[in-house]
């Protein structure tokens, strides 16, 4: 890794991954779906659920990078998703609200231990915002529900990007009115990383070991391109010299 | 004024026009210029050279409504028109730097008495947001300087449209996920209230009497059109039941 100091003291901003870096998405949307699902009479491995909903995210995200699709927003895919894993797993007569309501566990899903304190102490130095492939309604609802102090939303819908499109990135350095260098994408994930360093940012990893789970291969240790690496945000922000 | 419980039962967020509405851009903008250009020697009208470089503001952006030029960002307009201004009260010779400082006066404006607080308690109970003509980056600055805790910020440069266009008003709504009627647009200037209420959105007036200075004539009551209408962000927070 780079000497943090060397890289990041010019940083103005951090923008953040959402789902998995900041929340637990996959805890979260096997509770919902087992919290609706199970008093109907419906015995699965939500786990399972959760992991099978979120396979189809990327080829979803991919029909809109491509351009075979126009622009979308995440919770359009995430409802089409939902309704095309449920006969997978024998589930029907679901109704329109209840289906509403499943697909909105996304604007429910709980932050790690470290989030909202981490946040808030990198805050107080840092224009903190997310760079999520969540659409803003997403977003927003998710901040008022797990206390993400977010000074604003920005990400795909925004950006009309799915990352990692380069477009994604540098449009939110440029709506934040920053160079790419000011700006620092931190993620649990080195692929959205190193996207993020191709297009000029700096760069924060801060492992989630079980996102996926507990056995967990992908994603345990940073790429040694990335300019800073934590253990948690509040790690990040003793790092980062936040108080 | 029709009945607060009729039309704002369903509203679940306030979007806000920011400037004279949350902040006193007047009284900061002549003490920000006072304090760069006294020092040199200058000595003019300071609340005379805010209203000049202001009254420049609706023809700038009326260029980019009527489609004479691509959407700017409010910060270029601003440094158009600062640079437009300077001439006719004989200022010269500042450097970009200095340029560049004094239009960014915009990004530290500070907010009326009852503004901090008043959307302090709106936010427990709505999201909050700028649905205002400034860019991204002047808000989320603005909003680290004068202490406004939005949820996100929204305007012109997210809808691509300045207000009031209805596009402005509209887009800002489908990216809460919300219809115009969930939504509260809260200004101090009626012309901006009617327009958000023909899109279908409802709406607040909260005067500034002393936006424009002593001698304001315009904006001091609301049109009978709004849905509601409080002496200050408190007291807004008081009427729509926020703790």
């Amino acid at each position: 890794m780079k000497s943090a100091d060397m890289s990041l003291n010019n940083a103005k901003a951090l923008i953040f991954d959402v789902f998995g870096t900041v929340v637990d998405w996959r805890t979260s949307i096997a509770k919902e779906a087992a919290d609706m699902l199970q008093p109907k009479g419906y015995d699965i491995d939500w786990h399972a659920f959760a992991d099978a909903w979120r396979r189809r995210y990327q080829p979803a995200m991919e029909e809109v990078r491509s351009g075979t699709r126009p622009f979308t927003k995440l919770d359009i895919l995430h409802r089409e998703n939902l309704e095309n894993i449920l006969p997978e797993f024998g589930i029907s007569g679901l109704s329109d609200l209840e289906l509403d309501h499943l697909n909105r566990a996304w604007h429910r899903l709980s932050p790690w231990d470290d989030s909202p304190l981490g946040l808030t102490r990198l805050k107080k130095k840092f224009i903190i915002a997310t760079q999520s492939n969540g659409n803003v309604a997403l977003m927003v609802n998710m901040a008022k529900h797990a206390g993400l102090p977010w000074d604003t939303i920005l990400g795909a819908e925004v950006c009309q990007a799915y990352k990692p499109m380069p477009e994604s990135y540098l449009r939110a350095c440029d709506l934040l009115g920053l160079a790419p260098s000011e700006v620092i994408m931190t993620a649990a994930h080195n692929d959205d990383l190193k996207a993020a360093a191709r297009c000029g940012l700096r760069t924060a990893f801060v492992p989630r070991p079980t996102e996926h789970g507990p056995g967990q291969i992908k994603d345990l240790t940073p790429d040694p391109s990335i300019d800073i690496s934590a253990i948690s945000f509040i790690d990040l922000a003793d790092k980062l010299g936040c108080p």
